[in-house]
Formats: structure tokens, sequence, C-alpha cells
């Protein structure tokens, strides 16, 4: 595996791959990595002959009162999963080799962006998409997978490419799950014993809104009231930012499930930021069901 | 000469070319071409293997009450001169083919765009970059080439270029004026006969300045306020939008010639809107004092 820190070598390394007549698979992280990336790893390795992976823990899209400085880093286990996951090359660059002191381009999104996270993240997914653009001109791939974990941001990466023509497919990858349900985050690490098991709130509440759709029902202030009493019901009760229900193409507000629809929400689980979805309503290649399979990654020995 | 009109098959064209391994070349125009974009054309040649040009009139750079509607456009000349200047492939996308009905995304400049154009024209360069951003996905180049006349919009590319991490190289090549020294531009058609003489004002108040200049003026209000008076002569006068003197790396206004100085302006003449600039106290490959050469097209027999 090359480790690459440049923007000038990580270009050569694309350069010499898209030379060799090989497809490039890409999958952009933060670093911390665990099951949910070993799988996005995974499904680039069968979308394409060379994967790469980038490490950036990007301060544009973190506010100022977010984790930006404490977020969740272990470099050395990061090396050894994305050895053990068989990519080709990982772009660690430092934040001077990504962003001039006197920057002044960005990357805005402004329907798609609106609701959900980009409600209550101002900024965020301005620092997310200018943070991607890059990363696609620096190693322009061919393939790049996001998590369905952040449906958002997978979305809006998908309207970027559409409305910017980025020589990219964007494949949404199902979201990885503990064996309680949980999403596989690496914000769950800022999570206690107690923490932890109430963080299965979540999912247990997009199974319920699953179960509520499947039994027939499409009203979805229905469901989200249900969805909110079902997270409600902890002890000591944890904070909703909010339970969404909105169209997946467009990701506005719906009041039916006919189409495939997002429950989405946010909650505040003791010092943890919590998201997570389900697609209902719709079968799609991108999005499933909540389900909880957990991968085993290579080279990963831990089980956090 | 290829001529295209969709995204899928300049995509097609570009990769093919790559294959060859060519060096794309690539000059972006609003069409009505003249001798300026001919000047162009040859210094991608010279840059490039390959050259693609594209004529798309982008609705997103033109505010509500400019000259979208009734600008300038001879596709037949066009073409004859593209051929002329052996230009491999024309890419001429529909509006349609560019930009979806729910288009959301865009790209944003927040310091060089905000004076001089920037700040009579709201949204002009956001449309700019983002169309731009579009193009160079679309066409893949490795040089583009962009014409001094609109020096905010080409430093505004590379500032495009070094911010969000393009594969691209961006030269800026030097004005071609009319024997009199007016700068060409397309819109130079929207002017009569007497209003074509009096604009001869613009590239005139800009030789001043370089005179000034050389004969030890480094006080930029003194130079400023010397233009305007040149300008004010013409009878009925013109109305000046304005005359600056900025820096040519942060376009930031200036108070006395210190480093490379873009003295740059914008007058209405009766119903044209025309820019000009010159740089001033410093050589760079890309600016030179304002210069009279005519270049003739290759396959132009006209004379505007």
């Amino acid at each position: 595996m090359k480790i690459v820190g440049t923007v000038a070598a990580m270009r050569g390394v694309s350069a010499g791959a898209r030379r060799d007549g090989k497809r490039i698979g890409f999958v952009p992280t933060m670093g911390a990595l665990h099951a949910g990336h070993c799988s996005l790893l995974r499904i680039a390795r069968q979308a394409a002959d060379f994967v790469a992976a980038s490490i950036f823990v990007n301060p544009a899209q973190f506010g100022p009162d977010e984790d930006y400085t404490r977020y969740p880093s272990d470099a050395a286990r990061d090396l050894a999963l994305c050895r053990g996951e068989g990519v080709d090359c990982l772009f660690m660059p430092a934040v001077a080799e990504m962003y001039a002191p006197d920057r002044s381009v960005a990357v805005e999104e402004t329907a798609l962006s609106a609701g959900l996270c980009g409600a209550f993240r101002p900024g965020h997914f301005r620092g997310v998409l200018t943070v991607v653009a890059k990363l696609f001109n620096i190693v322009q791939p061919d393939v790049a997978v996001f998590g369905q974990k952040d449906a958002q941001q997978a979305r809006l990466v998908q309207r970027m490419v559409r409305d910017l023509d980025f020589p990219v497919r964007v494949v949404i990858a199902p979201t990885v799950r503990e064996p309680d349900g949980l999403a596989m985050s690496s914000r769950n690490a800022y999570l206690g014993p107690a923490e932890r098991k109430r963080a299965a709130c979540l999912s247990r509440s997009l199974r319920l809104a699953a179960k509520l759709h499947a039994a027939g029902e499409r009203d979805t202030a229905a469901i989200l009231g249900r969805m909110r009493e079902s997270i409600a019901k902890g002890e000591p009760p944890v904070t909703i930012e909010y339970v969404a229900a909105v169209d997946w193409e467009t990701l506005a507000p719906v009041a039916r499930v006919e189409r495939p629809t997002l429950f989405a929400l946010a909650v505040r689980v003791g010092p943890a930021r919590l998201i997570d979805n389900a697609l209902v309503g719709g079968v799609t290649p991108e999005g499933r069901p909540p389900c909880r399979p957990t991968i085993p990654c290579h080279g990963d020995t831990t089980e956090d």
C-alpha cells in the first residue's frame, strides 16, 4: 500500500493507475475507521481495479462548537485496516496541503442541504462538498463509495456530481450495524457503556417505522409520532434533534409514503450527536430497510 | 472538426484523445467569435496536441436585466473560424443538456469576486465559475486558455483551480485589440459607428495609466483621476461604471503601484457595457501593457 501526503504525489499515483488501464475506486474518510468503512472499501474493490482511500479530518465541515479538535483518531489501526482491505493507495494530506490560508472558493448546495442535518449544522455541507470536490479532482476516481448512514451527505454528493458533471459514479452502500442495531460510526467512541445501550434507540425507532409501513401505515406524521414515543422511552431521556420523513430524491418532507422515503433522525446521547436513517417504501440498489450485519474487518482484532 | 452537443459525446471524444496520449487544450467561449478567440485557440494549439472549444451562451452568468436574450450569435461564422484555427472538437450543448431544471449546486467565490465587475453584476461570477467547473469536468482538459480582457474572470478561474484542485493549467492570454486600441469583444457588435469611435476611450485611458506609471507616478488615486478626466472628455459623455486599481493577485484595491497592479474599468457606451484593463508595474507572462496587435483569423474575411 502506497501512503502519500501531497496532492502532487496522489495525482501521480492516480495517473499511473490510469495509464495501466485501471479503473479507480475511491473511499474518502475522516479516519477512525470501523467495519462500515471496511464495507465501503470492499464495494470499491468490487467496482474498480485500483482502490484509493483518503484519511482527512476536514476542518471546513465542522462548526465552531463541534468536535473537530477531539474527533477520534487511531492512525496505526487505520493503516492496518486499509492494508487488510487491500487498499492500493492511502492519501493522508495535512490541512495545509489541502487549504491555502486565503482560500475563497467553495461548493454550495441550496436545496437538498436545507433540511435534516443541514438545518442544524450551518456550513457543514458546504465544507463536505468542497472537500469532496477537491478529493475528486485530486484522486480522479471512476467510482466513489459513500455510506448510507450519512444519507444526506451521500445524496448531496450525487447531486453535486450531477450538477457539476464530475466524471465519477457515486455508489451509496448499506449501513453496517452493531449486533443491537446501532449504526457503525466513529463517533460511537464518545459513548460510555450506559449511553452505548441507550444509543440503540435510533435504529429501534427506524425498525418501528419500517414495521408500521409494512403493516400499511402511510401517514408520515403517525409514523414519526410513534418513532418519537419509542425514543422518549429511554431513561435518562436522550435529546432528539430531528426525526423526519423526506423524499429520497429531493430530501423534502413528505406527508405520505408514496415514493421511496427516507426516515432520518439525529439524537444527542450524552456527548455524542448520532444520526441514522432507513429508506422505506421502495427498494433501490442504494437503500434497504435497516439490517444488522456486522462485517468483521481484515486486520481488525478489536470490537468497537 | 468533430461537433458534439451532448456531455456523453464530449466525454467520449476527450477519453479517445487521452487514450491516444494527447494533451487536451480547451477554450470555452460564448460564440460570436472574433480575433481574440482566435488568439486563444492558437495558444491552446501551442500548449496541447488536441484542441477543444465550447460555444455555450451560459444563462447562469447573466443578470435578469442583462443581454442574455440578445447576445450576439453567428454559428456559421463561428464554425468557419474554429475550422480555420484547426479546432479538433467543438462542444455546443443546449441549455437543457447543461442544466437540470432542479439544479441546486454552484461554485461560489468570496474574495476576488467582491469588487470590479462582481460588485455590479451580482451572481455573475457564480454563474461563470459553475459553468467553467462543469466544462472542465466534461472536457477534462490539461490546459485551458482565457483572455486577459476578462481579467477578473481569468483570475477567478485560476483561484477556483487552485482551491478546488482541478487538474488544469489556466493560461491567461494577452488582450487582442482593434487598430485604435479597442479590446476585441463580442459586445462591440452593439456599437453604432459614433459609439464605436467613443469606445476607444477605454484603451486610451489605460495607455495614459501606463504612461503615467512609466513617468514615475505611483499614486493610484492620481492615475485613476487622470483616467477619469480622459474618459470624460468624449462628447456625448460615456457612463463610467468603475475605474479601479487593484492588486493582480488579490484583486483588492491598492493605493500605490508597488506590485503588479491591474488598472481596470467598465464603461457604458450607448447600449454596450464594455470592460478593459491593463497590468502595470510588473511583467508577468500573463499580462503586458496595452498593445494593439490585431490577429487576423483564418477563414475570417470580415473585419468586426
